[in-house]
């Protein structure tokens, strides 16, 4: 899994049009707005489908970690197939993100989980200082977990 | 190099902090605003040391392929190490991407640099029509180039 976080001073977004593997959502779910959000942009990999708890458990550490640092009031968590060349199937990455929603729930967080397979627009507003963007790579074991991408270029 | 490309309402750029890789920079381009502008965030990659002019050829024939089709009036070229987890050297950042500010230049195309080693603030607003945001792994072999990723997930 590839995820990028962005402390935001906003998320807004609305659903356009449907692509073939569009997850059925319920009209609340075609449009928001999140204020102070730390938004994870997330790729589920291939890989992930051979432990998916342990992907969950691992990426939900992460977030849990990076918002003790940097406090958002929301926690978006956004599909975002364009992170990595080597996706899952669309179905183990509805059940992941779905599993991360979840288990963030159960920690008491504020989250939101943006519609899967749907063509979206979005305004975003990122912070700009040293944590606000950050990215990670989630394996199952978590030494393995990139720490060395903090610096912008 | 990998590149996202955004086509936006929107882009505003803020320069916060410099990290130690920091471009030298006059005052204009400590902030900007580009409306109707395609967005390419770009992570340079180590393999695209060994041949700067091919990928920087190859970068800017993708752009003017997706611009051809979205019609920007901007471009800007936006550095985005968070996209890749092999990133290039940073001064081989810098100069592949001041190849491809100069190559779409001479192309005719209004294009912007973003500087390259700062904590920025950004506001950007994605359209959300299918071909706004795209995806590309960039090679020196251009039949090797990602062409499956226009789903978004
Ligand atoms: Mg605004």
């Amino acid at each position: 899994m590839r995820i990028l976080l962005i402390h935001s001073d906003y998320l807004r977004y609305k659903t356009k049009s449907k692509t073939k593997i569009a997850e059925k959502i319920e009209d609340e779910k075609k449009g928001g707005e999140f204020d102070n959000a730390l938004v994870v942009f997330t790729a589920v990999e291939r890989e992930d489908e051979k432990d998916a708890d342990a992907i969950i458990e691992s990426a939900v550490s992460e977030i849990m970690n990076v918002s003790s640092q940097v406090k958002p009031d929301n926690v978006i968590i956004y599909p975002y197939a364009h992170l990595s060349s080597s996706l899952s199937s669309p179905d183990a990455a509805k059940n992941i993100l779905k599993g991360m929603e979840s288990k963030l729930k159960e920690e008491g967080v504020a989250v939101s989980r943006i519609p899967f397979g749907w063509y979206k627009s979005f305004e975003i507003s990122c912070k700009g200082h040293p944590l606000s963007e950050l990215s990670r790579t989630i394996t199952v074991k978590p030494k393995e977990e990139e720490k060395a991408e903090e610096e912008p270029s």
